[in-house]
C-alpha cells in the first residue's frame, strides 16, 4: 500500500482550492467542495466561472465522493455541472445539502446520491477516512475535514472563523482539533481569506447587538439587506424584530428560498406570526414592520436595487425608511453598492452602511484566529488555501511565526500538485486546469481571444466595412458600405466615415486579381488600413472588421 | 445694486461642485476651480470627463476670473479645455498654479493670465471680493475662499481637513474663520467627502511616524508609492529616508515632475545629495536606497505596475524588497491595486498595504472636523458640496446637529442654481449641464447612445452580416458573409453562423423590390431577425449590424 497522498487544487480562477480540491491516495480520490467563481472585471459578459473537470473526468473510476464543507455558492454552486460529468455520491451536512439541492433541482436532471453527515461523523472512502468537525462561518452547519490518510492526518479547515459566541450556540470543535493536534497532524490546509487582518474577527453576536441599538431608536419602517445564505444573520434580524414587536416581510427570491429551506430544516427559528406576506405590508404601522431583502451587493436586478429606483412591484421606499446594509461589498461590487445607497437616500431613506456601524462582520478568521488554528493543530506541513496570493504569503508568515519551519510551508496555486508522505511534503508538479467561462447557454465556449475582442469592442466600438468587388477587374462594383457601433453618432464621425469610404475607393484602384483570390488576406489588409486611418484621425482604436464579396 | 448672489455647480458628473462652480452677482461672475472627473465604470473607453462650458460661454462677458482652491486634477485639470473657450485671468496660490501650469504647457496654445495669490490676499472682481484662507489638504498650498458679496459673506472650504500638525507647519486659518464667523456668515459651502466617517481624520504626521517604524526594521530596499500630487507625503518620505541614511530615487513621469516643480518652488525641501538618478540605483547597497514611485492606484501603465510584472525598464523587484502602498485605492480601483500587490508578492517583495498600517491618511475632513468648520463659521445657510449624494445628506445632518435650521440646508446637484440674499437662501432652478466625455482626440463626441452600444458590444460581442442583392429580383446575388468579434471562436459558434447564413437565404426568398428600396428598414429587419435567432440558440445578445448592398 502506498503511503503517499496527493492534494490538487482544481478551481480555474482566483483563490487556490476555494472551489474544488482533490485528495488522492492509491486508488482512491475524493473531491472537496464543488463551487463556482464569479467573473473578474476583465471578463465582460461572463456570467459564471466553473472549475475545469477534465482532470476529474480522467480520475472518474477512482473518484469515491464529493465532500462539501458548507453551502456557499463558491463551494457547492458547480455541483450541477460537475455531477453531469462524474455522478458520484455527495456528502455534506443537512443545511449544506439543503442549499445545494435548490440548485440541483433547477439545473440537473439525473439522480443525486446525497449523504447527510453530522459533525464527528467518520466516513471511509477506500484508504481515506474523513471526519467532519464543526466550524463557525457565515452560513450555518459549516464543517472542516480531518482526513485520515496513509500518509498521516490532514486537517482542512474549510471556510472558518473562531466565533466564541455563535448565534446557533455551536462553536468550532476545539476539542477535536486539540485531539488530532496531540496525535500529530501531517498537514494543515487553512482558510487564508483574512490573513491581512490583525486581531480577531468580531462575533456574529456583535451584529445582533448593533441591530438592537438601531431598532431601539428607529421610528419608522426598517429594511435590512444581507447575503441570503447568511442564516445566522437572518436569525438575528428575526430575533431583534421579534424583540421589538415588528413583523418581518421577506423580499427577493433567494432570500425567500433560504428562509424557507432553513426554517423547514430547523436552522432558522421563526416565532409564530412573525413573518408576513409582502402583500400585507400596508396593513401594519410603519413602526411595526421590517423588510428583509436581497440586494446587499447592489445587484441591479435585486429587490433592493429596484426599490432604490422606485421600480419594485411591491415595496416602495417611503420618506423616513431606515435601510440597514448588513453586508460589506465583495471586492468589485463597491460602486454598485454605493449607487444603491445614494439612490435610497435620494428617495428619502436613511441608510446605515459604514463599517463603523458594525451591522456586518466577516465569516472568516483574522490573524489571531489563524494562529490559534495553527497552534491547535501543530501541523508538520502547512498549505495556505482560500485566498489571493498576498493572503497566502501573509498566512505562511503566521505559520512560521507559530513554529512551522519555513521549508514546510507549501504555497501553490490552482493546478498545483502537493505530495505528502509521512516524512515529506513537496510540490511535485501542475495539473492543467483552466477557468470554464459561462456566457448564456454556451458552456465553456468563451476563451481568451473572445474576451480580448470584447475588451476592444467595449472600449472603442466597432467599424464594419463591406465591399463588393468584381472578380474580373478587381474594382469595387458599388460604393462600400460602412456601419459602426459604439464608435460615433456625431457629425465629425460621419465626416470621418465618408473619408474612410474615399480611402477604400482609392485602395481598390490598385487591387490585383491575385489579391482577390486570397480574400481573407485582403479583408485583413483593408481592416488594418482602416484601423490605422481611424487611429491617426481620432486617437481611437475600434475593432475593424471587413467583408469583401466577390461577384 | 442687486443684493442677490447665485451659486451654480457646473461639473457634469458625480460630486456636486467638485470640478467647477460659478458665483454670480449683478454683472460679475467668477468661477471656482476648473477640474475634470474620471470616468465611471459604465463609461467604457472614456479617458476623461470634462465640465460643460456652454453656460460659462453664455456668461463670457461677465466672467471675471477663475479662482483655484488647490492643484489636484479634479480642480485644475480642465483649465486647457475651459480656457480655450473663455480665456480669463486665473488666480491661485503658487504651487496650485505651478501644478496647473504643467498641463497647460502641454495642452494649451494661448497665453494664460496667471495671478499668484497668498493666503489672506483679497482680490476684487466687481461686486465680489475674494479672500483666500489657508486650509490643510493632501496637496500643499491649498486654500479656501471667503466671498464678500452684496448678499453677505459666503465661505467655500475647498477640499480640506483640520490637520493640527501639518507637515509644512501651516494649519488651517482658524483665526480668519473665527473672524468671519463672528461677523456673520450667510452661507457655508463645505467639503462633504467623508461625511460618513466619524471622528477626526488622522494628521499627515501619522504617516511619517508609521514610515519611520517601517524604515527602522527594513533590511533591504524600500519602494514607496503614493499620489504624485501629495507633496506633504513626498516630503515625509524624503525626510524619513534622510533620517535613515537612504538615498531616494524618483521613478514615474508625474512623480518626477511634481518633485521638480515643488522643489523649485520651495514646497519640497530635499537635503543635498539625497536624490539619486535611477541609473545609479545599483551603485548603492539595497539597505541604503528608497524608490519613490508612481502607481499607487495600480494603473496598468504606471511604474509600479510595470515593476510588479518584471516589465519596468530600469527597476526590477528584488527578493526582499519592501513595498509601501502609501495611498488607499480610489473607489473603483480596488481590483487593479490588489493585482499589483499580488504580483509584487509573487516577485518576492513584501507589501505593506492594509489600512491598519497607517501609511496613508485621507486629505478630507471627517465628521468632527466638518462640525468644527460649521461651528467656527456659524452659517445661516448651509450647502454641502464635494461628495456623493449620501455624503451630502449626512453632512446636512451634521449641520442641523450644530444648529443650522433644517430649512436652511440646501442640497443640490450639478446644475442646481442656489439663490442667496441677505435674508433668504433657496434653490431656484437648474442649468442644463452634462458630462463632456473624452475618448481619444474627439472632444465631446461620445454620448449616451454610443456608451450603450459599447456596453452591449463589450458584454456580448458583435455579429456583422453583409448581403449583396439584385435590385431586379430582390434575391441574394451571392452567399451572405458573416463576421463576428467578441462572440465566438469555437465549433458550435461556427455551426451557428452557418445556420444564420441559411436563415438569411430563406429570408431573401420573400423580399420584394419595394423592400429593397427602403434599405435602412430592410437592414434593421435582418439585424432583428438574426439577433432573435442568436438569442434563442445561445441566450446571448450580441450587437447585430447588417449591410445590404444592392446591385
Amino acid at each position: 500500500m502506498t503511503n503517499e497522498v496527493r492534494i490538487i487544487a482544481l478551481g480555474g480562477l482566483g483563490e487556490i482550492g476555494k472551489n474544488l480540491m482533490l485528495v488522492e491516495s492509491g486508488a482512491d480520490v475524493i473531491a472537496i467542495d464543488c463551487g463556482l467563481a464569479f467573473p473578474e472585471e476583465d471578463m465582460p459578459g461572463i456570467d459564471l466561472v466553473l472549475p475545469d473537470v477534465s482532470y476529474l473526468v480522467e480520475r472518474k473510476d477512482q473518484l469515491r465522493a464529493i465532500v462539501l464543507t458548507h453551502g456557499h455558492e463558491d463551494h457547492v454552486g458547480a455541483l450541477p455541472y460537475v455531477l453531469s460529468h462524474v455522478n458520484v455520491p455527495v456528502y455534506g451536512t443537512k443545511l449544506t445539502l439543503g442549499l445545494a439541492r435548490r440548485k440541483l433541482d433547477e439545473e440537473f436532471e439525473g439522480e443525486v446520491d446525497f449523504h447527510i453527515v453530522k459533525p464527528r461523523d467518520v466516513v471511509t472512502f477506500g484508504c481515506i477516512q474523513v471526519e467532519f468537525f464543526r466550524v463557525t462561518h457565515s452560513v450555518s452547519d459549516s464543517v472542516g475535514l480531518i482526513l485520515y490518510t496513509p500518509a498521516g492526518i490532514i486537517v482542512h479547515t474549510g471556510d472558518f472563523k473562531l466565533d466564541q459566541t455563535p448565534v446557533d450556540g455551536e462553536p468550532t470543535d476545539y476539542f477535536k482539533l486539540a485531539e488530532v493536534g496531540d496525535k500529530g497532524v501531517l498537514a494543515l490546509l487553512s482558510d487564508s481569506t483574512h490573513a491581512d487582518r490583525p486581531g480577531y474577527t468580531p462575533s456574529e453576536r456583535v451584529v445582533g447587538e448593533s441591530l438592537a441599538q438601531v431598532f431601539q431608536k428607529a421610528k419608522g419602517r426598517i429594511i435590512v439587506t444581507t447575503f441570503a445564505s447568511n442564516v445566522p444573520r437572518i436569525q438575528q434580524v428575526i430575533d431583534v424584530s421579534h424583540d421589538f414587536n415588528r413583523k418581518v416581510c421577506v423580499v427577493g427570491r433567494s432570500m425567500e428560498t433560504v428562509v424557507e429551506v432553513a426554517t423547514n430544516m430547523g436552522y432558522l427559528r421563526v416565532p409564530l406570526g412573525t413573518l408576513i406576506d409582502v402583500g400585507d405590508l400596508g396593513k401594519y404601522p410603519q413602526a411595526k414592520v421590517v423588510v428583509l431583502s436581497t440586494g446587499s451587493q447592489g445587484e441591479p436586478l435585486s429587490a433592493l436595487a429596484r426599490m432604490s429606483l422606485g421600480d419594485h412591484r411591491k415595496v416602495d421606499i417611503i420618506e423616513g425608511d431606515l435601510v440597514i446594509m448588513a453586508a460589506s461589498p465583495v471586492p468589485g461590487n463597491e460602486t454598485m453598492v454605493s449607487r444603491v445607497v445614494d439612490n435610497l437616500f435620494r428617495r428619502g431613506a436613511t441608510v446605515i452602511y459604514t463599517p463603523e456601524s458594525l451591522v456586518h462582520v466577516s465569516g472568516h478568521a483574522s490573524q489571531e484566529e489563524q494562529k490559534m488554528m495553527l497552534n491547535l493543530t501543530r501541523p508538520r506541513f502547512f498549505i495556505p488555501v482560500h485566498g489571493e496570493y498576498r493572503h497566502l504569503i501573509l498566512h505562511a508568515r503566521l505559520a512560521v511565526a507559530t513554529g512551522v519551519p519555513p521549508a514546510n510551508v507549501l504555497i501553490g496555486e490552482n493546478g498545483t500538485i502537493f505530495r505528502l508522505t509521512p516524512d515529506q511534503g513537496e510540490i511535485v508538479g501542475m495539473v492543467q486546469t483552466r477557468a470554464v467561462l459561462i456566457d448564456g447557454a454556451g458552456v465553456g465556449e468563451i476563451g481568451e481571444g473572445v474576451l480580448k475582442e470584447r475588451k476592444t469592442l467595449g472600449e472603442a466600438g466597432a467599424v464594419f466595412v463591406s465591399c463588393v468587388v468584381s472578380r474580373e477587374t478587381g474594382a469595387l462594383a458599388i460604393a462600400p458600405t460602412i456601419r459602426t457601433s459604439g464608435f460615433t453618432r456625431s457629425e465629425p464621425g460621419e465626416t470621418l466615415l465618408t473619408e474612410v469610404a474615399g480611402k477604400l475607393k482609392d485602395y481598390f484602384k490598385d487591387v490585383s486579381q491575385e489579391a482577390i483570390r486570397r480574400k481573407d488576406l485582403l479583408e485583413q489588409d483593408i481592416a488594418n488600413m482602416v484601423q490605422r486611418y481611424v487611429r491617426n484621425e481620432t486617437g481611437r482604436k475600434p475593432a475593424v472588421l471587413c467583408s469583401v464579396s466577390v461577384l
